[in-house]
């Protein structure tokens, strides 16, 4: 894994792609899938994302308020449908599903490793997660495989149906 | 223009394609191009956008608290980016790049009638306006455009660079 430069971190957000979200609590981590996430600044990176109550996650992110954000290529999305489909409360879904948690920096939630991406994140502000379960969290440091060349992430539709990135396309633009 | 059911809206959303946002105010309507923007909640539909106080829609969207967010296909990419590269403030811009306005139902700001969705939006909560430039949307009604057969959208990487969706996979899942 290298630093990936927080003022790109945008641009692995932006498009929208399934992550994986991982939380660490009295020595025990957990991961979930979550898709309902977007951009809320530059630089330093904002994200804002949905975490319901209902989710075991959620209770480690508001008392922790830390975070990883993990992104999974496409050769992933099998695993990532396990850990959606899955909770916390009964198993280990790193030993489950064969995922591998790696040390952050910033943060105690783990990196995963298979991922290309990965984001260390702190809660910085809850004001609204009473009301939407919405928590906005502040990149404090990136990471990017190397070794994944022009990952393909995937985009969630509904019922397990994804659609995965195809062709690039380049236009000429003026918006960052 | 069909109607699409209020609880099929996160299915156009949660995948994060780029799409339109027009709003209209003192007889005048304007669309900007948007990417920050995710689901908050199911039914009734709930999004929640960032529009910068130095977008020329952010004055509008604030005063009158209505939108539409209208969901381009690939083939709308070239004039989605001149959308983003120009701004309402010196020209129409629906004129200017061969937009077509169609009257809304529930909402003053038009339908662009090119795009495969249509959700007409009022706003919610402004809550978070200030410190992010965040609106809680709620989707009103909502529109299908049954001769485009499974469009494909895009997703911005920054730059002008766009992934478009390519293949679609299937998986058995338990997430909604």
């Amino acid at each position: 894994m290298k630093d990936l430069p927080l003022s790109k971190v945008y641009q692995l957000i932006e498009p929208g792609p399934v992550v994986l979200l991982t939380t660490a609590r009295k020595g025990r981590a957990d991961v979930m899938t979550m898709s309902w996430h977007m951009m809320v600044e530059f630089e330093p990176p904002l994200i804002a994302c949905i975490v319901s109550n209902r989710n075991h996650s959620f209770a480690a992110l508001r008392a922790t308020k830390e975070c990883v954000i993990a992104i999974p290529a496409r050769i992933l999305a099998a695993k990532v449908v396990k850990v959606g489909n899955s909770s916390g409360r009964n198993i280990d879904k790193f030993k489950a599903f064969g995922l591998t948690p790696a040390p952050a920096v910033r943060v105690k939630p783990p990196l995963v490793a298979e991922c290309f991406a990965n984001l260390e994140c702190k809660v910085t502000d809850t004001r609204f997660v009473n009301a939407y379960g919405l928590f906005i969290l502040e990149v404090l440091k990136a990471w990017i495989d190397p070794k994944q060349k022009n990952p393909k992430t995937i985009h969630h539709r509904g019922y397990g149906t994804f659609a995965v990135d195809g062709k690039t396309i380049k236009l000429k633009s003026k918006m960052r």
